[in-house]
């Protein structure tokens, strides 16, 4: 095969890879029981199951926060569905950072430990709730909220959360100001302090 | 206050209450981060918080199946924000018998046990699957589907549930056929059967 | 055109098709006035026209009961439009079995004849009423319904039902219980009977 | 009752009724099998039932063209459910007006006579149509569109047309340019005409 | 590269185009932050600019009436946004002729001039304001409207229109009527007027 | 009127209150041409004006950054409209602080100046932009995002936004996390900094 020949192929096929990227950007109801995948292999019980949640469930005490999903990105079956899940372990001490989910709100099921958790609205109102084990707490779509197992003992929390998305997003509100190359006045301007305090924070975010 | 006022009275709260509930009749995204409580009573943190959920977690297992519900009937914050979960709990053969959910998908997370899942698709293709602890399985919305515990040993599946609106609703395939009135002779003639076994049915069902 | 080759435009071609199937998989609102035939050829009044319904409109009364649709299947230019339709006859006795539609309500209007029509709730309430001529009755989305002519007389009954999705789906609510390979014991646990009932059920349905 | 009072009570049902008006005005997907009627009267089959077609279902031939639509004003169980019907009657040489549905696209079935239909997109392109007995027509969303019976003969054209909205809406193109009190020169420019002739359309509209 | 092959690749990029196509045609929210540029070129923040409005801002007053846009034909990341803009400009005596947007409402900022503003509900009640500089004005979805600068001195009116879809659409009334070779008799009809009215009105809109 | 009495009304017009804000609660379209003013008033023209951003149109340069509204909050009539808007002014040195709005992207337009703007995905990707007069940039739906005048004039810039919602709202990243009463140690945690940097970001922010 020709140079030129394998150039239009490799064109077509990210045209393609770009298509369904853009064929599957769309959360509302769809027309058919399910998308299929799109290789066109057949479809069959293994496609509607996902098992990459195994470790996190029931695993020992992770060292740090860690969260794992199930979302359209490692589940294809979920896309237009709009519903997507994440297991999460906080050991003691263990704190998920201030982070906002731009397209689906989020419902906590805590099935093990104590977890702090908190929302702020539009309004810069602060809504907090200390929950034990079969608690449930809703975070509102977009507005930005956090968990802290500010627990006494050793003991590990988990949860269970539910998005109204196949595809949340998060927006990390550490990450998404001091952890990408904003000019430094304009942090400085937004946050109502100084450079050097700016530099601090986006050194300590990158260390 | 004479008879009259209070009728009138009466009447208007009738009509608001059911103005509410026209009002929350609505799946979509909302112009406000949440709907506040009907009651104009102030919102803080406990109003986003739902302990109903904790007598299913970490419960002894269950004589049945059983089925416990975080949804917008009575976890009001989950209005205008689609999203709503279920615990769900199997003794050894124990069965969620065939049902859809007309306004959500489900994804249900295995979180103790042992499960098998099946959905049938519109094209009447059976989807089964064994699941352990750990795996999801999405049965897409509004599709026949079902969860069986047929484990050998005497241990209880427990699985998490999550869907894509505030209120999934459940259509329960035996009760929305043979656990009504439907005329015999009209299931008789659906299910291709004769009367008796429509009867014997409804009987079993009604027990 | 070598093997790999050509093995490789077929992969390809699968490939768009099954994205076509992807992309076309939304009954929201689109972006355009309508959705062109993907094939590229000129637009021209005969896309949006359909005469697959010719057959049903003004038929002898069929042996059984019968339903012709116009949905995106059969009719592309329906694509984003969000509405179907159908042409439904039923012969003196015939039935509409049991079923639900998962993407959209039916909006029935009998343009001939008498016909028993009823729904079932998710609270298995069930809502009946008798048609005469020119009435109209809404099976709402999601919900078990069906439809028996009952008529005395050697009648047919004719209707045209409206559906809020172009592609609105069907579920046999028969079908995708005794008409499929689920398990006897799952069947029996549903409908609280006993696997001698599901398995002459089954034989009646497969028959 | 002191004047006040009754004021008090007159406004606040002035409120209600003006809710209820805005609690409907949403055809999305509901959070409920259906939405009561406000009066809290018991629902029953009646409820999803409609007659107001009859009289338009096998009629005699009218006089001038006539629609007569079971839509959520009428039908108000249509509320929710994002589908609506009417019944158009065209004598021969009726003509249903050039006109546009906001809220739906409409899909038309000719069940009896000849009709031509046209309908024109945003890019000023007619698609045109002749249609026979059981044909149908999709005209999209938002689009200018119009039925003509040109039958030879005298036989009445009815169709039967399904919309995607429970409320669809008519924005009627003469009524809605020549029918109100547009200022002529505001007119007379936008039509690139002058003003005379714009007086004589609003007389011919008018009269 | 043979011509048959030479075929079979244009006839594949002709169908991922049509497929771009459709799989573009959808407002609803997506489930990916924004949708990339179909080519794979790499997103840098040229992706999220537009410069094909900074003829309009501040330009002279045109000859005529002038609108010129940023919506997703010609602002590809627009699309999945569910925005897009117009700057619409008057001369004295300037009109933008009678139309409707199918796909979004209107909300229309006067930033220079004056402007005389209209809109015709479907219960034909037309609504009209006369606007001064920082005025807004909005013409609900799918409605009639126009819009008039008939300041008494030179001044060129300028606004700035936002519209909720990110291709709203225009539907012309002059051109979708009498700018298409709709048959004079339908016209004539649908007008209440004479064909020699009809063909005036043709002759003048396309002189 | 005696005291129970004017509690009774109290209490029912604080429900009508919370029940009209329930029931405007939903961004998608609604089944009627625009929702009317609550208080029964007759809608005329003024209904669809809004004259609240006269004093941002043309207003000599202010001496901090400002933002004016125009949406459904202050202009009612855009309800259920799903488009609203803003004139933003910068002075020199002005900026407006990285914030996300939940429920809309918005499309800038400058109009006037020139400004540097910024938005970052969720993939912690910045994407920048220097503007000119004329040039439109959109900030998609939920990301953190800013505008700076760095103008090395004193010239001031003047944008106006445009939303795809009624209320797009605003998440200040600033006030959501250091304007309200977060825990030190779990903002600490979050940016990975000390307590004593949160304390004084903190003191900044409410000085």
């Amino acid at each position: 095969m020709a140079l030129k020949q394998a150039l239009a192929f490799l064109l077509l096929f990210l045209a393609a890879c770009t298509l369904l990227y853009s064929a599957i950007a769309s959360d509302p109801d769809i027309l058919v029981d399910f998308i299929p995948p799109p290789e066109g292999t057949p479809v069959d019980g293994s496609y509607f199951a996902f098992s990459g949640l195994r470790s996190a469930v029931g695993a020992p005490p992770p060292a740090n926060f860690t969260v794992t999903k199930a979302s359209m990105g490692n589940f294809p079956a979920l896309n237009g569905q709009s519903v997507s899940m994440a297991v999460l372990s906080y050991p003691q001490g263990g704190v998920n950072p201030l982070h906002t989910h731009p397209r689906a709100a989020e419902l906590l099921l805590l099935v093990q430990g104590f977890l702090e958790v908190g929302v702020v609205d539009t309004a810069n109102n602060l809504y907090t709730r200390s929950l034990q084990r079969g608690d449930a707490f809703v975070f509102p779509k977009g507005l930005v909220h956090f968990q802290y197992n500010c627990g006494s003992g050793p003991a590990v929390a988990v949860a269970v959360s539910a998005f109204g998305s196949a595809n949340a997003g998060t927006v990390s509100v550490p990450l998404s100001t001091f952890g990408v190359d904003i000019d430094d006045s304009i942090l400085a301007a937004s946050f109502k302090t100084d450079v050097a305090t700016i530099q601090k924070l986006k050194a300590g975010l990158r260390g």
